[in-house]
């Protein structure tokens, strides 16, 4: 289902199942909705995945602990629950005044902190996780690490200052080397979508720096938490065009991390890379539109010495009227001053709603 | 009692009395500890209200709604309760993977950022707020808003990823139109004391930007609030040297505000600040010292048009060797490059654990 009309371009698709179908539609049509299943969406999941037997063999302790978990644990601190037989993981958020910025909408960094909490929380949950970001004990025995590759997201509707959104999370496997985890956000109190994910995960090395195939041995250790579902959301095939200092219509420079953009894993957080690249979006995109999606491919990472530019080229209306409705396409480059690419995206941002804005172009104070 | 040794200068000290004794004292005994009343605390809060009969008749709607909440609210959901008659609210909070840094450890930001939360969720629970930022509902037809003059926190231990803090804060009059906001945070598992804060917050008419007295309509609505007790931290009065760009040791050009930087007064937030002020403080005492408390003084806002200087005095052992186990203190100006004053202050660095950080200085990944 495309997720855009044509007069934009096909910037995503989404795909028609989630290892939870919600029952309840989008708001938002134009932007689609995820379908339902007409079979129990719980009995797919487990009648998909591909070698149960097999998984509940070697990854027994995983298996166990998710049951142990789900009967246990009612999510009285907010720190989230296994659902769905243990295969989807669920915690909640209150939006708080300070994720917020002056049109009490949550910034899109706050949303992606909240992926990154849930998918941490999952992980810490089912007992797959030693030290660092996610890592589980065998990775852990081998110096690896889990690094992001790809970020899809699509967002529907920015929750606002006190809304407590609900976050669904799970993984499946992505290649021999691979993990995918998907995110469905929602609305705890009206059930809409808020906004869908869908991310690629490789391993590294944390001292060498450099990427790893998967490890049987970690592959055994997790497989048996993996769900056998389609992606939230399908990628841009396109092939963009070459960004660089002659083709972008705004570029930034001198970007350089501080001290508390560095993450467990001594690299500077893939969420810093995304507020670097808003940087370079031009003054009139940010104030009028609000960031409806995102593609990041993210090529090398960066560290505390690191200095970057960021460059970005307005691909459709970059001088269209605010008040003309249509959509705006986006493409970016975060690179390194001494010229590797650091992370490749594309972005579309659709207008603002003109009357949340006043004559002085500041937004109402309402509750 | 002095917070930080002779060798170092004066730099706050606390005062012995806060509205809720906790019976605990902090490890950090080099840092002093608030002292338990032989009287049970909340007698002696009671009885220190200066004109309790007149109060309980002049914000009788807050006094009923607060002795509502008490006894309604029980916090399922961690957005905070009244405690101790109604006169001190807490509110407890997680410490989230996306708001710590390298060393797993909360940044001052994340603390300033809860300690905001923590104030606006009294305001909400005590129905004195109506739009913005804790704006009472005759501030909000004034078109007066709250900000702050003057910061002042003291930071014993920050805590760390998946933390619980408990923050416990009340207000209090600061001479004819002023309110005095006091924060106490809390390791909600040993009960230590983590930080400590103090802060002076006055009216700004929002159309017109200028400071405003305290109308009498909006002091009979909050004065029913008001506990009577000393401020948890006792300002320096040392005066400072001038601080510009010939005795400064380090300064940050070019500084401006992103449009996640504004909050719903439309202006820039004032822990932005702090962040703009740590950007020119010198990389050697951000990798090797933490802050350990700092004073501020919020002179001018700034808007989203505004670009900044920021400008650090390093005051004592500028060039020490990390190992040498002494404070260092700093003098910061953020100002307008047009020349006004935007932020005055002081801050205090303590060593980072030794033990901490590795050969490659980094920190060792351990949970």
């Amino acid at each position: 289902m495309m997720l855009v009309t044509a007069a934009t371009g096909a910037f995503f698709s989404v795909a028609n199942h989630s290892p939870e179908s919600r029952g309840v539609n989008s708001k938002k049509s134009s932007f689609g909705s995820l379908q339902v299943n007409s079979n129990s969406p719980r009995r797919t999941v487990l009648n998909q995945l591909p070698d149960w037997s097999t998984a509940i063999t070697t990854a027994s302790l995983a298996q166990r602990m998710m049951l142990d978990w789900k009967h246990k644990h009612n999510d009285t601190f907010g720190l989230g629950k296994l659902i769905q037989d243990g295969f989807v993981f669920r915690q909640s958020f209150i939006i708080r005044s300070y994720e917020v910025g002056p049109d009490r909408a949550a910034s899109i960094q706050t949303m992606m902190n909240h992926l990154q909490e849930t998918a941490l929380s999952h992980a810490k949950c089912i007992v797959l996780m030693d030290a660092g970001f996610g890592s589980t004990p065998e990775m852990s025995k081998r110096n690896l690490i889990w690094v992001v590759a790809k970020m899809q997201v699509l967002v529907d509707r920015y929750p606002t200052w006190g809304d407590v959104v609900q976050i669904d999370t799970w993984v499946t496997a992505s290649g021999k080397n691979g993990m995918r985890r998907d995110w469905l956000v929602c609305d705890s109190n009206t059930g809409d979508i808020l906004m869908r994910a869908s991310s690629l995960w490789v391993m590294m090395n944390k001292e060498t720096r450099k990427l790893s195939k998967m490890p049987d041995k970690v592959r055994t250790e997790i497989e048996g938490v993996f769900v056998d579902s389609p992606p939230l959301l399908d990628g841009d095939s396109r092939k963009l065009p070459k960004l660089d200092e002659t083709t972008a219509d705004n570029t930034r420079t001198g970007l350089s991390p501080g001290w508390s953009d560095l993450d467990v894993n001594q690299h500077v957080n893939n969420v810093k890379y995304i507020g670097w690249i808003l940087e370079s979006v031009p003054i009139q995109i940010l104030e009028g539109y609000e960031l409806a999606g995102m593609t990041l491919e993210y090529r090398r990472e960066c560290r505390r010495e690191s200095v970057l530019q960021a460059l970005t080229s307005v691909l459709q209306n970059a001088d269209s009227d605010l008040a003309n409705s249509s959509n705006v396409e986006c493409q970016h480059l975060l690179r390194l001053e001494s010229g590797e690419d650091v992370v490749k995206g594309m972005t579309e941002w659709r207008p603002r709603f003109a009357n949340r804005i006043n004559n002085n172009g500041q937004f109402p104070e309402v509750m």
